[in-house]
Protein backbone atom coordinates (compact mmCIF):
# COMPACT_ATOMS: atom_id res chain seq x y z
CA UNK A 1 0.00 0.00 0.00
CA UNK A 2 1.08 3.51 -0.46
CA UNK A 3 2.60 5.61 2.63
CA UNK A 4 1.83 9.28 2.79
CA UNK A 5 4.40 10.59 5.23
CA UNK A 6 3.89 13.71 6.64
CA UNK A 7 1.26 15.63 8.95
CA UNK A 8 -2.56 17.28 8.75
CA UNK A 9 -1.71 20.42 9.63
CA UNK A 10 0.38 20.65 6.67
CA UNK A 11 -1.31 22.15 3.29
CA UNK A 12 1.53 20.63 1.42
CA UNK A 13 0.51 17.00 3.20
CA UNK A 14 -2.68 17.69 2.26
CA UNK A 15 -2.71 18.27 -1.97
CA UNK A 16 -1.37 15.23 -2.07
CA UNK A 17 -3.61 13.16 0.25
CA UNK A 18 -6.65 15.28 -1.25
CA UNK A 19 -5.52 13.55 -4.66
CA UNK A 20 -4.89 10.14 -3.13
CA UNK A 21 -8.27 10.48 -1.47
CA UNK A 22 -10.11 12.03 -5.35
CA UNK A 23 -8.33 9.02 -7.18
CA UNK A 24 -9.56 6.41 -4.79
CA UNK A 25 -6.39 5.30 -3.82
CA UNK A 26 -5.55 3.22 -0.78
CA UNK A 27 -2.76 5.04 0.89
CA UNK A 28 -2.06 4.63 5.05
CA UNK A 29 -0.94 8.47 6.83
CA UNK A 30 2.16 8.38 8.54
CA UNK A 31 2.54 11.31 10.98
CA UNK A 32 5.52 12.62 10.74
CA UNK A 33 6.97 15.74 11.59
CA UNK A 34 10.45 17.79 9.60
CA UNK A 35 13.61 16.50 9.83
CA UNK A 36 12.49 13.55 12.45
CA UNK A 37 14.61 10.15 11.72
CA UNK A 38 11.69 8.52 10.42
CA UNK A 39 11.41 11.73 7.77
CA UNK A 40 14.91 11.39 7.08
CA UNK A 41 15.05 7.76 6.18
CA UNK A 42 12.96 8.42 3.43
CA UNK A 43 13.90 12.05 2.34
CA UNK A 44 17.08 13.11 2.89
CA UNK A 45 15.63 16.61 3.10
CA UNK A 46 13.98 16.31 5.73
CA UNK A 47 10.57 17.67 4.50
CA UNK A 48 6.76 16.99 4.39
CA UNK A 49 5.51 15.41 2.37
CA UNK A 50 7.11 12.17 1.20
CA UNK A 51 5.95 8.80 0.01
CA UNK A 52 6.83 5.28 -0.11
CA UNK A 53 5.54 3.74 -3.16
CA UNK A 54 3.69 0.27 -3.32
CA UNK A 55 6.83 -0.71 -5.18
CA UNK A 56 9.19 0.64 -2.12
CA UNK A 57 10.21 3.54 -3.61
CA UNK A 58 10.66 6.64 -1.92
CA UNK A 59 9.97 10.57 -3.32
CA UNK A 60 9.44 13.84 -2.29
CA UNK A 61 7.97 17.58 -3.44
CA UNK A 62 3.87 17.95 -3.55
CA UNK A 63 4.02 18.70 -7.07
CA UNK A 64 6.19 15.65 -8.38
CA UNK A 65 4.08 13.21 -5.85
CA UNK A 66 0.99 14.65 -7.88
CA UNK A 67 2.55 14.19 -11.49
CA UNK A 68 3.81 10.15 -10.00
CA UNK A 69 0.35 9.56 -9.41
CA UNK A 70 -0.98 10.27 -12.24
CA UNK A 71 1.20 8.33 -14.10
CA UNK A 72 0.99 5.17 -11.98
CA UNK A 73 -2.54 5.68 -11.54
CA UNK A 74 -4.37 7.03 -14.79
CA UNK A 75 -8.01 5.95 -14.16
CA UNK A 76 -9.87 8.74 -12.40
CA UNK A 77 -7.55 11.03 -13.80
CA UNK A 78 -6.72 14.47 -12.49
CA UNK A 79 -5.31 15.83 -15.69
CA UNK A 80 -7.06 16.11 -19.18
CA UNK A 81 -6.05 14.14 -21.96
CA UNK A 82 -4.65 16.35 -24.26
CA UNK A 83 -0.91 18.02 -24.19
CA UNK A 84 -2.38 21.72 -24.72
CA UNK A 85 -5.17 21.58 -22.07
CA UNK A 86 -2.99 19.24 -19.41
CA UNK A 87 -0.38 22.72 -19.70
CA UNK A 88 -2.73 25.10 -19.03
CA UNK A 89 -3.84 23.09 -15.78
CA UNK A 90 -0.07 23.01 -14.85
CA UNK A 91 -0.03 26.64 -15.42
CA UNK A 92 -2.31 27.29 -13.02
CA UNK A 93 -1.09 25.03 -10.22
CA UNK A 94 2.16 26.67 -11.14
CA UNK A 95 0.56 30.11 -10.82
CA UNK A 96 -1.50 28.76 -7.08
CA UNK A 97 2.51 27.50 -6.06
CA UNK A 98 4.94 30.49 -7.50
CA UNK A 99 2.36 33.49 -6.90
CA UNK A 100 0.11 32.13 -3.45
CA UNK A 101 2.07 29.65 -1.48
CA UNK A 102 5.71 30.73 -1.77
CA UNK A 103 4.96 34.64 -0.98
CA UNK A 104 2.57 34.08 1.19
CA UNK A 105 4.63 31.11 3.23
CA UNK A 106 7.76 33.71 3.75
CA UNK A 107 5.71 35.87 6.24
CA UNK A 108 5.03 32.47 8.21
CA UNK A 109 7.38 33.13 11.38
CA UNK A 110 5.77 36.82 11.52
CA UNK A 111 2.17 34.42 12.06
CA UNK A 112 3.90 31.92 14.35
CA UNK A 113 6.91 33.64 15.87
CA UNK A 114 5.80 37.40 16.17
CA UNK A 115 8.90 37.81 14.28
CA UNK A 116 9.35 41.61 12.47
CA UNK A 117 9.32 41.93 9.46
CA UNK A 118 11.56 44.01 6.85
CA UNK A 119 9.86 46.50 4.68
CA UNK A 120 11.75 45.43 1.95
CA UNK A 121 10.20 41.69 2.59
CA UNK A 122 6.32 42.70 2.66
CA UNK A 123 6.87 44.99 -0.91
CA UNK A 124 8.29 41.12 -2.52
CA UNK A 125 5.85 39.23 -0.99
CA UNK A 126 3.04 41.65 -2.43
CA UNK A 127 4.35 42.10 -5.36
CA UNK A 128 4.39 38.19 -5.75
CA UNK A 129 0.73 37.49 -4.66
CA UNK A 130 -0.22 40.83 -7.09
CA UNK A 131 1.27 38.40 -10.12
CA UNK A 132 -0.68 35.78 -8.83
CA UNK A 133 -4.05 37.73 -8.34
CA UNK A 134 -3.79 39.09 -12.06
CA UNK A 135 -2.67 35.60 -13.46
CA UNK A 136 -5.74 33.82 -11.89
CA UNK A 137 -8.20 36.75 -12.96
CA UNK A 138 -7.03 36.03 -16.62
CA UNK A 139 -6.78 32.56 -15.95
CA UNK A 140 -9.08 30.73 -14.31
CA UNK A 141 -12.47 29.75 -15.29
CA UNK A 142 -14.59 28.76 -12.03
CA UNK A 143 -16.79 27.10 -14.51
CA UNK A 144 -17.26 25.63 -12.09
CA UNK A 145 -13.70 24.37 -11.77
CA UNK A 146 -10.64 26.65 -12.14
CA UNK A 147 -9.66 25.00 -15.49
CA UNK A 148 -13.34 24.54 -16.54
CA UNK A 149 -16.15 21.89 -16.30
CA UNK A 150 -13.46 18.97 -14.63
CA UNK A 151 -12.20 18.87 -11.09
CA UNK A 152 -8.32 18.93 -11.74
CA UNK A 153 -4.66 18.93 -9.90
CA UNK A 154 -5.28 22.41 -10.60
CA UNK A 155 -8.25 22.72 -8.19
CA UNK A 156 -6.16 21.26 -5.42
CA UNK A 157 -3.48 22.97 -5.26
CA UNK A 158 -4.96 26.09 -5.15
CA UNK A 159 -7.23 25.20 -2.55
CA UNK A 160 -4.56 24.58 -0.11
CA UNK A 161 -2.15 27.29 -2.08
CA UNK A 162 -4.59 29.79 -0.90
CA UNK A 163 -4.68 28.93 2.66
CA UNK A 164 -1.28 31.03 4.17
CA UNK A 165 -2.52 34.00 1.96
CA UNK A 166 -6.10 33.96 3.39
CA UNK A 167 -3.94 34.37 6.71
CA UNK A 168 -1.45 36.77 6.30
CA UNK A 169 -3.24 38.75 3.78
CA UNK A 170 -5.53 40.50 6.10
CA UNK A 171 -3.18 40.14 9.31
CA UNK A 172 0.20 41.49 7.44
CA UNK A 173 -0.67 42.88 4.01
CA UNK A 174 -4.00 44.47 4.82
CA UNK A 175 -5.51 43.07 1.78
CA UNK A 176 -8.11 40.45 1.32
CA UNK A 177 -6.63 38.32 -1.23
CA UNK A 178 -9.11 35.90 -2.38
CA UNK A 179 -11.95 38.67 -2.64
CA UNK A 180 -9.44 40.20 -5.28
CA UNK A 181 -9.86 37.52 -7.68
CA UNK A 182 -13.29 37.46 -8.82
CA UNK A 183 -15.13 34.61 -8.13
CA UNK A 184 -12.19 32.55 -6.30
CA UNK A 185 -14.24 33.22 -2.94
CA UNK A 186 -17.38 31.63 -4.25
CA UNK A 187 -14.79 28.01 -5.84
CA UNK A 188 -12.89 28.20 -2.70
CA UNK A 189 -16.66 27.33 -0.83
CA UNK A 190 -17.67 25.20 -3.42
CA UNK A 191 -14.24 23.14 -2.65
CA UNK A 192 -14.95 23.23 1.10
CA UNK A 193 -18.22 21.53 0.86
CA UNK A 194 -16.95 18.31 -0.50
CA UNK A 195 -16.48 15.38 1.55
CA UNK A 196 -12.91 14.89 0.72
CA UNK A 197 -12.10 18.57 1.61
CA UNK A 198 -14.05 18.37 4.93
CA UNK A 199 -12.27 15.10 6.15
CA UNK A 200 -9.08 16.55 5.48
CA UNK A 201 -10.12 19.74 7.14
CA UNK A 202 -11.17 18.01 10.08
CA UNK A 203 -7.76 16.23 10.26
CA UNK A 204 -6.13 19.39 10.11
CA UNK A 205 -8.00 20.50 13.35
CA UNK A 206 -7.15 18.04 15.07
CA UNK A 207 -3.71 17.79 14.45
CA UNK A 208 -3.31 21.53 15.38
CA UNK A 209 -2.29 20.87 19.16
CA UNK A 210 -0.07 18.31 18.15
CA UNK A 211 1.60 20.79 15.44
CA UNK A 212 1.78 23.42 17.85
CA UNK A 213 3.59 21.35 20.52
CA UNK A 214 6.31 20.28 17.61
CA UNK A 215 6.78 24.18 16.79
CA UNK A 216 7.76 24.61 20.70
CA UNK A 217 9.59 22.14 21.34
CA UNK A 218 11.93 23.18 17.93
CA UNK A 219 11.43 25.94 18.93
CA UNK A 220 12.76 26.15 22.84
CA UNK B 1 5.76 25.55 -36.12
CA UNK B 2 6.58 26.10 -32.18
CA UNK B 3 7.42 29.34 -31.14
CA UNK B 4 9.58 30.42 -28.33
CA UNK B 5 8.86 33.56 -26.41
CA UNK B 6 11.34 35.11 -24.82
CA UNK B 7 15.55 36.60 -24.23
CA UNK B 8 18.54 34.60 -24.62
CA UNK B 9 20.22 35.97 -21.79
CA UNK B 10 17.37 34.47 -19.63
CA UNK B 11 18.18 30.81 -18.02
CA UNK B 12 14.27 30.43 -17.67
CA UNK B 13 14.11 30.80 -21.59
CA UNK B 14 17.40 28.61 -22.30
CA UNK B 15 15.99 25.59 -20.40
CA UNK B 16 12.95 25.27 -22.18
CA UNK B 17 15.19 26.25 -25.76
CA UNK B 18 17.52 23.65 -24.53
CA UNK B 19 14.59 20.98 -24.44
CA UNK B 20 12.94 21.73 -27.85
CA UNK B 21 16.73 21.12 -29.34
CA UNK B 22 17.59 18.04 -27.57
CA UNK B 23 14.51 16.74 -28.69
CA UNK B 24 15.15 17.84 -32.47
CA UNK B 25 12.37 19.68 -32.51
CA UNK B 26 11.87 22.73 -35.18
CA UNK B 27 10.94 26.01 -33.48
CA UNK B 28 11.18 29.96 -33.98
CA UNK B 29 12.36 32.28 -31.62
CA UNK B 30 10.92 35.56 -31.12
CA UNK B 31 13.13 37.32 -28.88
CA UNK B 32 10.85 39.89 -26.82
CA UNK B 33 11.38 41.09 -23.13
CA UNK B 34 8.97 40.75 -19.84
CA UNK B 35 6.37 43.28 -19.83
CA UNK B 36 5.96 43.61 -23.46
CA UNK B 37 2.85 43.79 -25.29
CA UNK B 38 3.52 41.11 -27.77
CA UNK B 39 4.50 38.98 -24.70
CA UNK B 40 1.41 40.41 -22.62
CA UNK B 41 -0.49 39.02 -25.69
CA UNK B 42 0.47 35.61 -24.93
CA UNK B 43 1.66 35.40 -21.19
CA UNK B 44 -1.26 37.58 -18.75
CA UNK B 45 1.84 37.45 -16.75
CA UNK B 46 4.15 39.13 -19.23
CA UNK B 47 7.19 36.68 -18.22
CA UNK B 48 9.28 34.61 -20.09
CA UNK B 49 9.30 31.94 -21.40
CA UNK B 50 5.80 31.59 -23.09
CA UNK B 51 5.23 29.26 -26.03
CA UNK B 52 2.96 29.12 -28.95
CA UNK B 53 1.91 26.09 -29.79
CA UNK B 54 1.28 24.20 -33.28
CA UNK B 55 -2.16 24.42 -32.53
CA UNK B 56 -1.67 27.75 -31.68
CA UNK B 57 -2.77 27.15 -27.91
CA UNK B 58 -0.26 29.98 -25.60
CA UNK B 59 1.64 28.45 -22.40
CA UNK B 60 3.74 29.37 -19.93
CA UNK B 61 6.63 28.83 -17.06
CA UNK B 62 9.22 27.10 -17.84
CA UNK B 63 8.26 24.02 -15.92
CA UNK B 64 5.28 23.73 -17.84
CA UNK B 65 6.39 23.92 -21.29
CA UNK B 66 8.96 20.87 -20.37
CA UNK B 67 6.12 19.03 -19.58
CA UNK B 68 4.33 20.03 -22.70
CA UNK B 69 6.77 19.29 -25.05
CA UNK B 70 7.30 15.85 -23.50
CA UNK B 71 3.32 15.12 -23.92
CA UNK B 72 3.23 16.40 -27.48
CA UNK B 73 6.24 15.06 -28.31
CA UNK B 74 7.28 11.76 -26.95
CA UNK B 75 10.10 11.30 -29.27
CA UNK B 76 13.26 11.26 -27.74
CA UNK B 77 12.48 11.07 -24.53
CA UNK B 78 13.81 13.50 -21.53
CA UNK B 79 12.23 11.30 -19.14
CA UNK B 80 12.45 7.85 -18.17
CA UNK B 81 9.16 5.79 -18.67
CA UNK B 82 8.65 4.11 -15.30
CA UNK B 83 6.84 6.29 -13.33
CA UNK B 84 8.87 6.13 -10.04
CA UNK B 85 12.01 7.12 -12.13
CA UNK B 86 10.76 9.68 -13.54
CA UNK B 87 9.11 11.19 -10.45
CA UNK B 88 12.79 10.77 -9.00
CA UNK B 89 14.17 12.93 -12.25
CA UNK B 90 11.45 15.33 -11.32
CA UNK B 91 12.52 15.62 -7.64
CA UNK B 92 16.01 16.43 -9.23
CA UNK B 93 14.78 19.16 -11.01
CA UNK B 94 12.40 20.44 -8.16
CA UNK B 95 15.42 20.72 -6.12
CA UNK B 96 16.98 22.57 -9.11
CA UNK B 97 14.56 25.41 -8.98
CA UNK B 98 13.06 25.53 -5.47
CA UNK B 99 16.93 25.21 -3.69
CA UNK B 100 19.11 26.72 -6.03
CA UNK B 101 17.22 29.06 -8.78
CA UNK B 102 14.57 30.76 -6.27
CA UNK B 103 16.27 31.40 -3.56
CA UNK B 104 19.45 32.83 -5.63
CA UNK B 105 17.99 34.73 -8.20
CA UNK B 106 16.20 37.24 -4.74
CA UNK B 107 20.14 38.19 -4.62
CA UNK B 108 20.00 39.53 -8.40
CA UNK B 109 19.13 43.35 -7.70
CA UNK B 110 22.14 43.27 -5.84
CA UNK B 111 24.10 42.04 -8.56
CA UNK B 112 22.60 44.22 -11.44
CA UNK B 113 21.93 47.38 -9.45
CA UNK B 114 24.11 47.36 -6.24
CA UNK B 115 20.63 46.92 -3.91
CA UNK B 116 21.43 46.57 -0.25
CA UNK B 117 20.37 43.26 0.86
CA UNK B 118 19.07 42.97 4.61
CA UNK B 119 20.83 40.35 6.48
CA UNK B 120 17.33 38.23 7.11
CA UNK B 121 17.52 37.98 3.26
CA UNK B 122 21.09 36.75 2.95
CA UNK B 123 20.42 33.94 6.06
CA UNK B 124 17.49 32.93 3.79
CA UNK B 125 19.02 32.24 0.31
CA UNK B 126 21.60 30.84 2.23
CA UNK B 127 19.29 28.02 4.24
CA UNK B 128 17.55 27.27 1.33
CA UNK B 129 20.94 26.94 -0.89
CA UNK B 130 22.14 24.56 2.06
CA UNK B 131 19.03 22.54 1.08
CA UNK B 132 20.18 22.41 -2.27
CA UNK B 133 23.61 21.13 -1.70
CA UNK B 134 22.36 18.72 0.65
CA UNK B 135 20.02 17.31 -1.65
CA UNK B 136 21.56 17.43 -4.46
CA UNK B 137 24.80 15.16 -2.71
CA UNK B 138 22.34 12.70 -1.08
CA UNK B 139 20.29 12.32 -4.40
CA UNK B 140 22.30 13.32 -7.47
CA UNK B 141 23.90 10.54 -9.51
CA UNK B 142 26.05 12.11 -11.60
CA UNK B 143 26.88 9.07 -13.52
CA UNK B 144 27.57 10.85 -15.71
CA UNK B 145 24.02 12.06 -15.91
CA UNK B 146 22.23 13.67 -12.60
CA UNK B 147 19.49 11.02 -12.46
CA UNK B 148 22.33 8.26 -14.32
CA UNK B 149 23.31 7.18 -17.78
CA UNK B 150 20.54 9.00 -19.70
CA UNK B 151 20.37 12.89 -20.10
CA UNK B 152 16.76 13.86 -18.58
CA UNK B 153 15.23 17.35 -17.90
CA UNK B 154 17.19 16.85 -14.71
CA UNK B 155 20.09 17.62 -16.53
CA UNK B 156 18.83 20.38 -18.63
CA UNK B 157 17.12 22.10 -15.44
CA UNK B 158 19.93 21.94 -13.08
CA UNK B 159 22.77 23.32 -15.78
CA UNK B 160 20.25 27.15 -16.48
CA UNK B 161 19.50 26.81 -12.46
CA UNK B 162 22.89 26.99 -11.33
CA UNK B 163 23.33 30.30 -13.36
CA UNK B 164 22.84 32.87 -10.92
CA UNK B 165 24.00 30.76 -7.42
CA UNK B 166 27.41 30.94 -9.36
CA UNK B 167 27.44 34.32 -9.62
CA UNK B 168 25.68 35.18 -6.33
CA UNK B 169 27.84 32.28 -4.44
CA UNK B 170 30.82 33.66 -4.56
CA UNK B 171 30.42 37.78 -4.95
CA UNK B 172 27.26 37.63 -2.16
CA UNK B 173 28.14 34.73 0.30
CA UNK B 174 31.09 34.35 0.23
CA UNK B 175 30.33 30.23 -0.74
CA UNK B 176 31.43 28.31 -4.08
CA UNK B 177 27.91 26.29 -4.42
CA UNK B 178 29.23 24.17 -7.09
CA UNK B 179 32.29 23.15 -5.43
CA UNK B 180 30.38 22.00 -2.33
CA UNK B 181 28.31 19.43 -4.45
CA UNK B 182 30.95 16.10 -4.98
CA UNK B 183 30.92 15.82 -8.84
CA UNK B 184 28.59 18.95 -9.48
CA UNK B 185 31.76 20.97 -11.27
CA UNK B 186 33.17 17.79 -13.24
CA UNK B 187 29.36 16.96 -14.13
CA UNK B 188 28.98 20.72 -15.06
CA UNK B 189 31.80 21.26 -17.57
CA UNK B 190 30.92 18.07 -19.26
CA UNK B 191 27.32 19.44 -19.62
CA UNK B 192 29.09 23.23 -21.26
CA UNK B 193 31.03 20.98 -24.11
CA UNK B 194 27.96 19.65 -25.80
CA UNK B 195 27.14 21.45 -29.03
CA UNK B 196 23.56 22.71 -27.96
CA UNK B 197 25.33 24.16 -24.58
CA UNK B 198 27.74 25.91 -26.66
CA UNK B 199 24.92 27.48 -28.85
CA UNK B 200 23.07 28.60 -26.35
CA UNK B 201 25.46 29.95 -24.07
CA UNK B 202 26.81 31.64 -27.80
CA UNK B 203 23.63 33.12 -28.01
CA UNK B 204 23.31 34.54 -24.42
CA UNK B 205 26.33 35.82 -25.09
CA UNK B 206 25.51 37.56 -28.03
CA UNK B 207 22.49 39.20 -25.83
CA UNK B 208 24.43 40.96 -23.22
CA UNK B 209 23.96 43.96 -24.81
CA UNK B 210 20.25 44.28 -25.78
CA UNK B 211 19.57 42.64 -22.33
CA UNK B 212 21.38 45.57 -20.08
CA UNK B 213 19.82 48.04 -22.47
CA UNK B 214 16.52 46.57 -21.50
CA UNK B 215 17.14 46.75 -17.87
CA UNK B 216 18.59 50.16 -18.13
CA UNK B 217 15.46 51.53 -19.97
CA UNK B 218 12.98 50.16 -17.36
CA UNK B 219 15.38 51.51 -14.58
CA UNK B 220 14.98 54.83 -16.10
Amino acid sequence: MITLHGFPFSNYHNIVKHALMAKGLDFEEHITYPGSPELMAVNPLGKVPAMTTEKGATLSESSVLLEYLEDAYPESPLYPADPEQRAGVRRLTKLAELYFDLPARRLLPAVFGNAEIPEATLAEVREGLERGVAGLTALARFDPYVAGDELTMADLYLRYALAIPKIIGPSKLDWDVVAAVPGLGEWDAMMAESEISRKIDADQQANTAEFMAYLQKRAG
